[in-house]
């Protein structure tokens, strides 16, 4: 049987059952963006893993190598910010290909460094070896946050506010930019960046995780479309989605405009967004909003609300039931 | 600069002392088995990864699926193992090309549960993505072992005994059988599953670690010839390795006499055994010598001695110095 008669998910969900009984009882295995281990000190230990590929994750002549190098660690301090956790340490697999020069890896590792040492996050081990012919990056990264504190995709409770920590699609635009071959300059340039340079929002992860309103939590990696559903299987609910409220910045807004985008559907369907997806205890939302507003200068964004149902999204237009173009990315 | 202009290590060291400065002080990064980090309950926690590249570790066509899954755990466990820890759980990422079927992947998987259900570790994470080309599988494994009992590769001293756990050479022999195309039969079929299968000494990990005579450890990888340098470099200090002590198999013996093979040069050289190599205190080897025989029925195998001077090894046959043919494993 082919790979892609069942997924990437459907993988994932063959192998959960078998290793769910070795899981032990405080801990939680295979299922959120990150494992919990807890420790006796007061804290639980968080563990998520990303691999990078050229030719699926990138196109190395596309991406500067320190920006690679950013994100690849970007992506799972990403993870650790979606628990409500701060990453400790990471961990670096490389395979390299003959043609890849020492210069290139200088600046891939420069990039690492740049984001690690802007966390205080150290590369604390890793494997490096060669490959036939594409580059394959693996990071792995140990946080923490305290005990009992993580937060789990499935936390959400009916008629909690979702909400999202930032503008959504840009990075899908930055990737139209590329794809389409348009010229890298003013609003292009900035999407590309937001594409190659996703911003972790680990202090946004903290702040939201210290309070108890703030319920379910992941990160935006595949976009809302794909991603929300999870939190929704998870937490046995379903959602409406306001496609009217999903935040777009106005780079996007003008790019969508002068490129015959939709700004929609990148801001529902577009993936590798990072901000952070949570539902919040309605009561608190307002409190919370403020709270938020105040340390980061940005106002938290609602774009819907959980409802009892079934794990889907109902998504909404000015009030009235709409259908959403296109999908969610596929790994296969 | 091409990469094997400076190699594996070479990369390994421009990277280790950007991030050194932010290894926190009870912290061990990049330069051992494992990393360790220090949790306040009283155990040491212990990361490591490892990196397999179809075409580079394995191929594909030659190694059964299940073998490969054991292996891509068995190798992580014996780092492990090697610091006198316990796997407590492991993560996955894996990238597949379009030509593997899912009944591959059902073998890999049975192949990695049924190690980690053996020592009771649960596969808790990872990530999937597709690849163009070749499949990666990247296995990043925690452990712990009591506070401050991690036994680095530093931590050898003039005059212990060097050990190591069990045959050498076994490995390498396996695959000659394969590059040879030898018939997989008899002697040359045991060196294959020797080969494919090895086998992660935690437990003898764990009992050699509960002895204070016991000092630095690693586990064998890519020969001694290259992995006891390891050890010498990060303990500032020499050796002197017998080549007729080297312990080697039946099994290796026979099928170097039948294929023309130097068995020693195998034992030395040749990676991929997964034994421990332990230094020892000498006036406690011969206790803990009996412990060890008394609990796995067969003796820790003495190979030579620590010695005052540079970190290279001086390698005697019956007393008299000697040159070792061949060289270590190199990675590119």
């Amino acid at each position: 049987m082919k790979l892609n008669a069942i997924g990437e998910f459907g993988f994932i969900e063959r192998l959960k059952p078998m290793f769910s009984h070795l899981v032990g009882e405080q801990q939680m295995g295979i299922g959120d963006d990150c494992a919990v281990i807890p420790s006796d000190d007061g804290f639980d230990w968080l563990v998520t893993t990303d691999l990078l590929m050229e030719g699926v994750h990138f196109l190395r002549e596309a991406i500067p190598p320190q920006h690679l190098g950013i994100k690849s660690m970007a992506v799972n301090f990403s993870d650790i910010a979606a628990m409500g956790g701060v990453p400790v340490g990471s961990f670096l697999s490389i395979a390299i290909p003959a043609d890849v020069e020492v210069e290139y890896l200088d600046e891939l590792t420069k990039g690492m460094y740049a984001i690690s040492e802007q966390y205080g996050v150290p590369l604390m081990g890793g494997d490096t070896s060669k490959s036939l012919k594409h580059l394959a990056i693996n990071v792995c990264v140990l946080g923490k946050c305290p005990k009992g504190t993580a937060r789990l995709r499935s936390m959400a409770q009916v008629n909690d506010v979702i909400c999202t920590t930032g503008p959504l699609g840009d990075s899908a635009g930055g990737l139209q930019v590329l794809l389409n071959h348009i010229p890298i300059a003013g609003d292009a340039a900035t999407l590309v960046d937001r594409h190659h340079l996703p911003i972790p929002r680990i202090n946004e992860g903290r702040l939201l995780a210290s309070f108890d309103g703030v319920h379910a939590m992941m990160d935006i990696s595949d976009g809302i479309a794909s991603d929300l559903p999870h939190i929704l299987r998870a937490s046995r609910c379903g959602a409406v989605v306001d496609l009217d409220k999903l935040p777009v910045s106005s780079v996007l807004e003008r790019a969508a405009l002068q490129h015959g985008w939709s700004a929609e559907e990148l801001a529902a369907s577009g993936g590798e967004d990072y901000e952070l997806l949570c539902t919040i205890k309605p009561d608190a939302f307002e409190s919370i909003s403020h709270a938020f507003a105040n340390a980061f200068g940005r106002p938290l964004m609602p774009i819907g609300v959980i409802r009892e149902g079934t794990a889907s999204i109902c998504w909404n237009r000015n009030g009235q039931a709409a259908s959403l173009q296109g999908g969610g990315f596929a790994h296969f």
